[in-house]
């Protein structure tokens, strides 16, 4: 009943990984801290002693993940400490994101601030996979020779891409892209590097936009709010399932497709080849057509349905409640299912919340069973259209921060 | 930033536990083992001496938690060593149902093995809960002597039920009962104890009947499956959701409600109050009444059901085949969510899977967005009717093997 990794001889391991085990704890620590920690608070918070806390700081100073802070001067005793954050000089990361009407692209320094940001507007339904990577490896070099004027390197890429996305980074189907079996890295592949290469980092993951996404809102928002539903309404819809501060992928990283929950089983035949999914009633170009908007150039749709809203079109208001009532229903079944208590609303939804909150939460009152002793907030999200792309830079950020010694140990 | 846990003085803690984590880690390590394990082979697996291995060994035979055997006489050199296993005379475990229309109940010794069963058909609507909880303890109440006559010791229960149940064991909802508010814990205070007092087990835990039932699965059913979403058809419809072995409860503890996904948003209204819920459609009086069967006894309907649609009869086909194009239509939409593989049929949906696999394999290849790339796997349940019991009575089973001090350390 023994097993390998109880007998390995784990000695030799141990030592090896010490250090890398020690930079990233710290960096771990200095990072979430609500104010900048000195040294002395690291030792007495992690029990290393205060000789290895200042090395390993030196380490990371030196490296350019962290940075030092004089502390404001205050009363008592003794010369206060200095503390220690995040650098925002150092290793950045690469946001990017591919989505039927718009390409995004952001870098995010370590702190998590945003240091370059573009978003490119084009109907992508007519554009080859190919040509569409080409035009986001075009957004790349442009972020990349921008952060590079600002004394940053991009230490890694991640590309958000609205379907499903299988752990090569191959787009196995993305139905309102059009895109089947796109293996992204290998179209990638043709194109100058998008950033650094740094040994132990992965350069490019391609992951669901819905997923980033929700990450973003996780480490952007309200950080009490670690579990959630964040509903991305695009042409599309997706869902990012966030459990206590973890994403929820799912059994082979497809969960989420919250766009193809039947809301009417029998109603509007789905680009996805099933009928009456929620996409049909409450994505982007069916809220459009029921507010005769039909032939409208994609660009900004969202922001002119708002304008619509507010001025009181009819039309556009009743295809507002049409389509929050079809999402209530979808979103009262989630938190049916998952007993959620928040309800992100991202994506295109987020400018129009004001519309669609209500009959949201109206459908969830009406139909969740747990409703009056598990109340749910419905509340748009924090980050704005490009969400995704700042979660995906985001991504990269943390990756970053987890294993440091790849950042430290890179040749050059 | 240093926090209490951080900087408490661990050091009295660890000593005075030291011998309840050396109980739990080998009664833990024997409850899994493939074959009964032998004294140096727990040495070797957990890193503890030989001595320290058989003085815990020597406790917890001599409280009745794990026995000895000889093993079976093999070739090669040496004398082969003696294995453990858990003992099947000492606690053992309660496990009750109360559904609409049976209660069910369930004892289980230390090795999973079912040592008194019963089930009392019954339709429990028109029952107040303090009554219906009175049967429940007459049920309980003749478990516990069958056990005493076989040497078994009770030492704690677990009682399922159809509804919202918080975590002081209050039923807040349990609409096909007719139960709101129902404090279980304090009606059954009015009767004798159900079993033994065990400090520091708790004596009742009530817990959602699909959670259960879940639970039973994972314990009884494919050791391979650990990550699943059971369906529990009754009169209501409940799920439980395994994530890697682990039961997700929500935010509140009320998750599952899959009978109350709108699967037709403005159709037939529910006991919930919400119209088009998935138990309006494929719940067992749904089933009943579209196959003409009105008015009939509830006890064994789902045995009624199979033989007539065994037989031919098109008014029962035809209700089945409606309710598993219902129920594939709900599960398609909780698998484009939550990306499972594997779909359990359980409770009066299990006789009847012949009948309701195919339309819901249908619906989630139709409805699901990666039907291609992840298949998934729609199979009745393993455990019958009394599922939830039998794994109410293993959570009470596995609580004792977590914490076998409590056991061993109790009065008497």
């Amino acid at each position: 009943m023994s097993t390998p990794a109880d007998t390995a001889p784990a000695g030799a391991v141990r030592q090896a990984s010490l250090r890398e085990i020690n930079l990233a704890l710290l960096l771990g620590r200095i990072a979430v801290a609500p104010r900048p920690p000195s040294r002395a608070e690291l030792a007495a918070a992690t029990g290393l002693t205060r000789a290895t806390v200042s090395a390993v700081v030196d380490d990371l100073i030196g490296g350019g993940l962290v940075t030092e802070v004089e502390p404001t001067p205050r009363g008592g005793a003794g010369r206060p400490a200095r503390g220690l954050l995040l650098a925002g000089h150092g290793p950045a990361g690469l946001g990017l994101e591919i989505n039927v009407d718009y390409l995004a692209v952001c870098v995010l320094d370590l702190t998590g601030a945003v240091r370059h940001r573009a978003v490119h507007r084009a109907d992508l339904r007519p554009v080859s996979p190919a040509e569409t990577l080409a035009l986001a490896a075009g957004l790349a070099r442009q972020a990349r020779a921008d952060a590079h004027g600002q004394g940053l390197t991009l230490a890694g890429a991640a590309l958000a891409v609205p379907g499903l996305v299988d752990a090569d980074g191959v787009v196995r189907l993305a139905p309102n892209l059009g895109w089947r079996e796109v293996d992204v890295p290998a179209l990638l592949a043709a194109h100058p590097p998008l950033t650094e290469a740094v040994p132990g980092l992965p350069t490019l993951v391609v992951e669901n936009e819905a997923n980033l996404a929700a990450l973003g809102e996780l480490h952007t928002g309200d950080p009490g709010t670690t579990t959630f539903l964040y509903v991305s309404g695009e042409v599309g819809i997706g869902a990012g399932i966030v459990l206590d501060g973890t994403l929820y992928r799912g059994v082979r990283g497809f969960s989420g497709e919250i766009g193809h929950l039947p809301v009417h089983p029998e109603g509007h035949p789905c680009r996805c080849g099933g009928r009456g999914c929620l996409e049909t009633y409450a994505g982007q170009e069916a809220i459009l057509t029921a507010a005769g908007l039909t032939g409208a150039d994609v660009a900004g749709d969202a922001v002119r349905l708002a304008r619509l809203a507010a001025g009181g079109d009819p039309a556009t208001l009743a295809a507002l409640a049409g389509a929050g009532t079809a999402l209530g229903v979808a979103v009262a079944g989630v938190v049916n299912l998952l007993d959620l208590d928040t309800v992100v609303l991202g994506g295109t939804y987020a400018p129009l919340a004001r519309w669609l909150v209500p009959p949201v939460t109206a459908e969830v009152s009406r139909r969740v069973l747990a409703a009056a002793w598990s109340p749910v907030t419905v509340r748009p999200a924090v980050l704005g259209g490009d969400a995704a792309a700042v979660g995906a830079a985001g991504s990269v950020v943390r990756r970053i921060i987890a294993r440091p010694t790849a950042w430290l140990t890179r040749a050059g």
